[in-house]
């Protein structure tokens, strides 16, 4: 770990409402993450997955050190990314805590199976990765969970779900490809994966 | 820190392909990573934005350490994150490299201001982020980047720019707004933010 040596001022002049607004325009990819095992078992939604390494295969999530999840996973060293598409809005409502629900309760009306490192994963996720809790970063009210990829589910590509401006999203290429020009990111500057 | 006493297999069944096969399905909203001084800048397009803590305002970004920004973001303790809206498809290509730009030459075709951390920020992102680094965690390939938020600059919202499955997309809310309910998180759910 490398901490930079500078003098952070405790104080900041952006408020947390003001930070709140600036992330709602960033879009996010909408995942369940879970985690336990048998009937111990819960998850949540969220935006913050990302990948980090591909060699070896490793991704991020940041999750509220609050949350039900994150005793799990860090007693279990396991977590699901479960990817969302479209179609499964209702999954990532029930993940959400609508209606109340909690723990095992918000797997139910959809169908899942249990992955080598023993948690739930969800069948027709664009994809549904299996991780191994290589490292937890705890800092602020989250903690970093790095996640060593040990298994991966993938279904037939259909439209994505994403989030933006506190409102559910459908992403689809094809639909969207013609308003912007059909390009890719080079090889070199695809940083992220 | 909290190291999770866990025994990571070396190997994995996963390979690299698989790994980037399974992020393709992930959403990601596109922003530019701004760095360094004066003629002593550049930058790099990102999708592994994601925020951290409300309070403080810290948000993270995984940066590959041999990217040309990774240096200049340690040597000088700041960042830019600049949330492009979808009619900055040309910035977020030179950012990418695009023609082979690089440093202060991705800069140009784009009006820029200086940020009160002195990194250069984007005049017309959907949202300007400026930060100073908190810490640098380096894992793997690359460096875990955390930023507190020192200022933001947000323009009016219009549709934002995304990349899924190898291809830019906008993002708009009115436009899909019809095909999707319109839900938010609830406020106990948003873990993210």
């Amino acid at each position: 770990m490398n901490v930079v040596p500078r003098n952070i001022m405790t104080d900041t002049l952006v408020s947390s409402a003001d930070f709140r607004g600036a992330m709602r325009h960033l879009t996010g990819g909408v995942s369940v993450i879970t985690a336990g095992r048998g009937k111990d078992i819960t998850g949540m939604t969220v935006t913050s997955v990302t990948s980090l390494s591909v060699d070896p295969p490793t991704l991020l999530v940041s999750i509220n050190r609050d949350a039900s999840s994150f005793p799990l996973i860090r007693r279990h060293g396991a977590f699901g990314v479960n990817i969302l598409n479209a179609d499964q809005l209702d999954v990532a409502e029930r993940f959400a805590g609508k209606g109340g629900l909690k723990g095992a309760d918000r797997f139910a009306g959809a169908q899942w199976v249990t992955g080598v490192s023993g948690v739930p994963l969800l069948v027709g996720a664009l994809s549904a990765v299996d991780c191994e809790v290589e490292e937890i970063v705890e800092r602020h009210s989250h903690g970093i969970v790095i996640g060593r990829v040990r298994d991966i589910r993938n279904s037939t590509r259909t439209a994505a779900l994403a989030y933006w401006h506190g409102q559910y999203v459908a992403v689809d290429q094809n639909e969207d490809a013609a308003k912007l020009t059909d390009v890719s990111i080079p090889a070199g500057g695809r940083r992220r994966i």
